[in-house]
């Protein structure tokens, strides 16, 4: 049987070299938390407990893992007992998981983790679990390129699955320890009737007077309890964040693993490198995605959709074969967007929360839709607004028209009708009501429900006033 | 005398990676399909025969083809006498080749090429088909810093440009034969008097049950038949497309080969890997183009043209001094668009087909033209819509004026004379005529043509209703 | 006591790689030409002289220092004596500085530059004048991981101190030297009292028949006088322009360089090879930079401002709290652009020269502002146009809506007063003024002043027509 899995998260540290206001662990990557990403694997493993350790700005965190809580459980997840245990002052990673140790359980097998370590894979962290097991210590390793300045692994002879026998600090370590690649990362896992009498062992006579949890490792070796290594290649998963430009890298990462996953499922992406995802993307078949698009929170593209370049999608449900040229702006904040099948958005368009779009619609550019429907065929083709309107189908919305849907105090609802056929810089002054199959003239401002089949014209005659001189250029103009 | 070039090409494959329901050749590179790119190659090498072999959706790998033959051909090109052998199923190279065989002529020199291997140079191939000459079996070769899974290329001693003696598949080569870093790249030239014999002695007795063509090297060895090889070192040339990873990868070396060769010709590109071309660029001296733009189908630049930051424009000829601003969206489609010398144009601006522009024409911010001509000098700088008109000379067309150009079921066109001055917010009701040198007050829908010289004016007068108490908002206001 | 500074900069030649009208020396490196990047380094050491050798467009340099003189005097600052020597023709460095003798002095340091080498940086120079002293030869070397074709740094035994025996040119050299990675810059400093007799000395007696500047080297060894090497890493400091490619990537390297300031200065940047920095931009804390963004000019960004992707954003103080948008064009050129506090701009927003936004100002989609004032809280969210306007505090401008500023010869100033509502598709004929908290109905042309508190409608009545029968599409329509 194996024992629950527990779990300790290091989230006290200022993160100094951030210069932000923000902790740390709540710095972005890909549009969330560090400190999120780390959850969100966590939460994977279905632990019993977790105790995020806190200290800097240590309410900030704690409420941010609060609403974390609630979206996990309002999904139906049982995140398990989290508890919040503080770290004031630092004392180093031996004294954080010290202020964690009254909240984990003597059965359980401890997985310690950072807050600031965001791209760790849930497979590493099971396979370390289970390398762990009731009885050893496991240690997360990568091979790194460069490894000075980091902490080696030193293994009995017998090859890259020996024993671990200790980690040597890179200014303690010998000539030949320093040719060694492999490089300890921050995370182990442990049961933790080992870690709870190692922990009250740990001592502060060094240099920097820190409790340091690394020296558990000589502690095992020291009671012959088994320390084992699970080397992975990709450094990406233990990176961690201490500065901007490790952020910055960190994200670039981010972004081409999530690139990569995409052009592996058959999406295709004009430049891997600049695309960028901050949230969930679902692609059908055939998607194509030209360079410099930008995608946030939960976006879905039916098959044959293309998005041209320079595009921002966030929150929105398009249907198969939507063609969406370049510069174009959809985001469906909370409420979301529907773009129904064979659609044409853009270039220049700007759907924003609440538009719901029909098959074969076309928005075409410097048009804004904002709350309402469009049921099949309805067009808008040219600089227009529609909000909060119920537009039906083949309805062709003119050049330059404005649903007028503010009284200065409130929003009211405009219907047009199927087959109207809206002129160019018409204003509809909401609540109004356009029958079916009628028309409204060019130019008219209509403030009354008009009738169906009928051609409603508001416009003044024009009147010509022959031989008009027009102004001529003031001595100094005004630019 | 040369022997006369024939093509075989080898375009069955299924492309099962790619997870696309268009066939694996007929992907896009550079907004091109994969094919084409071998085709366009080819035909540079004028060869007497060309066989496609197809299998998987043979059917539209070869309707492609004949649009291909038939754009050529309109073009007064004589691409050579095409055919289309099946290989279904499809069992190795050699058993492609052995499909194209009725189709190849005894005393050509065959080429043997990929439908998905788009970047060969033609001067590669030229030089392979001299290499081959009448007797050689001549075979296109690489060296690769990791040439690991590829077959390598055995040679005779006496260095670079020995004989080939052998290729030795990666699985049964030795420490020796491993450590050889020059591959063949599934490429060959070879007198078809040879070649014949050879694909009737291929034998499938391998653990694939597949004929290779690479068999015939140990043929032609042991028929004292000289094997040369041409080793390149770009490995562009002969990298093939088996993933859409890969296919972004040849992206991304695609358009870096373009951008390099734009700015050895004198263009001044903000950065090479944010420039995406797909399609032809000519550009006169000193031009200027910023990041993040796209080019498409055929574009001419002329001198001191500068395009600024995130441009898309496609099918248009932009004389000299031409400024575009940001995010300017240019697409002429079949018709094209002209824009004459000294244009500003942006940001924001779109130009649709049949936009012409002339000399000093300034299109300003979220301005769209349709298939309208301006004459020099006019202007359009805010928020307007131009479809369907001829616009004169010095015309300054206003914000927000837009032509009414469909009435629901035709199109119409507007003229504005020189000089006109449209005010703005103005509806022009198609078909109208704007008398030269008039005036149109703001605000005015015009649907009959006004007189030269005069002011028109259709407006209805301001009234005023003093102390008007506005809505105040609703306890639940929508939004 | 240090002797004075003075400096020579090679700014003769032609550049006829780069395929350009324009002299080389002022190709534009991040917004600036390379000379001036020279220039605005230089200055920082106070100069006691300045010899610009110019020779290829002599009189386009010339001119463009005398501007960049200009520009520094009207700051206040002292740029030190200039003096244009010519080297028509052109005969070798040496030859060059050799033009450039006469107008620098006996007792000075003097500083040998090329304006063709923009990135090094002064404390390198400072660095590099310091090791000359009053007596050596200091020579500003790097080391490359390829130095093949440059002239190798030969020292005396002793290590990377040692003097420099000499300058061995790559074809010259022993396969000893060859494996040397030191190479020199050519950039040096040298006492003048003795740069003035070797220049006297220099030969041109080698196959190019030119004077080598480097042969000052061997002089100074043969008299004994110390040879000195300051050698960097960062071959950036050093990179010459000869080609758009060369400069191309000189651009990125400097982009990348001004990202990674940033970076560590707390600027969080989403993609630092995405970033461009013409000018100069300073952050508060907590900016939030998204990929794309372009920034020209003077920009000032105060605390936690976001700016979304793809902006271009010249010459503006925008405040702290301010949401920008993606795809907003802000450009205050010379008058320069403000806005205030918790301002939300864009997407899809135009700020042009002279818009002065106060605090929470809301400029929406397709809306351009131009020589206008907003006060604290005013609104113009939809597809509008404002120009020489002035907008009270918390007044709303309705989508649509245009201010008609230009009558064909003048502009004329716009004054909407505290709290009106403009409602959409109106026309504000210049110049008027619309009384505070009065209502602007929908569709209104306003050409003289409204009244405070009042609604003002301008706005014929719709009339309706039964059954209207809509044109029916004609043969042969027109697109």
């Amino acid at each position: 049987m194996n024992s629950a899995i527990e779990v300790a998260i290091m989230a006290a540290g200022k993160g100094t070299r951030m210069k932000s206001s923000l902790p740390k662990v709540l710095q972005r990557l890909a549009g969330k938390p560090l400190l999120d990403h780390v959850l969100d694997t966590v939460q994977q493993l279905a632990p019993r407990r977790v105790a995020v350790i806190v200290g800097h700005q240590a309410e900030a965190v704690q409420q941010h893992c609060a609403g974390w809580l609630q979206a996990q459980r309002s999904q139906g997840r049982e995140p398990g007992a989290f508890f919040f245990p503080s770290q004031m002052p630092q004392l180093g990673t031996g004294h954080a998981v010290q202020q964690a140790q009254p909240h984990l359980s003597p059965d359980a097998t401890v997985l310690i983790l950072s807050g600031d370590v965001p791209l760790t894979e849930v497979d590493t962290l099971r396979q370390l679990v289970a390398l762990a097991g009731s009885d050893a210590l496991a240690l997360l390793t990568v091979r790194l390129p460069d490894p000075s300045g980091y902490g080696r692994i030193v293994r009995a002879p017998g090859g890259a699955d020996a024993a671990v026998q200790a980690i040597v600090e890179h200014k303690d370590a010998s000539e030949a320890q320093r040719a060694i690649d492999e490089i300890y990362s921050g995370i182990m896992a442990v049961p933790m009737r080992h870690l709870s009498g190692w922990l009250g062992a740990l001592r502060n006579n060094n240099a920097q007077g820190e409790y340091y949890l690394t020296d558990v490792v000589k502690m095992a070796v020291e009671q012959d309890i088994p320390v084992k290594a699970l080397c992975i290649a990709d450094a990406t998963q233990v990176e961690g964040v201490n500065s901007p430009r490790q952020l910055a890298q960190l994200e670039r990462a981010c972004q081409l693993r999530q690139a990569h996953a995409l052009l592996d499922a058959g999406v295709r992406l004009a430049d891997p490198a600049r695309f960028d995802l901050r949230g969930e993307l679902d692609c059908g078949e055939d998607v194509d995605i030209d360079v410099g698009c930008v995608f946030e929170g939960r976006v879905q593209l039916g098959s044959g959709v293309r998005v041209g370049a320079h595009c921002v999608i966030a929150n929105a449900h398009i249907a198969s074969g939507v063609q969406i040229q370049p510069f174009t702006h959809i985001d469906g904040g909370s409420q979301g967007i529907t773009v129904g099948a064979g659609s044409q958005i853009g270039p220049f368009a700007r759907l924003r929360p609440g538009a719901v779009l029909g098959a074969d619609v076309h928005i075409g550019n410097f048009v804004e839709v904002k709350n309402s429907s469009l049921a099949d065929g309805a067009k808008a083709n040219h600089l227009a607004y529609l909000g909060d309107a119920t537009v039906g189908e083949r309805v062709n919305y003119g050049a330059g028209s404005i649903t007028a849907n503010y009284d200065g105090a409130n929003k009211h609802r405009t219907v047009i009708e199927a087959d109207v056929h809206v002129g160019s810089n018409c204003v509809l002054v909401a609540p109004v009501t356009l029958g079916a199959g009628g028309t409204i003239g060019g130019g008219s401002t209509v403030n009354k429900s008009t009738p169906p089949g009928a051609l409603t014209i508001a416009r003044a005659k024009p009147v010509s006033f022959a031989n008009w001189k027009r102004p001529s250029k003031a001595d100094k103009p005004r630019t």
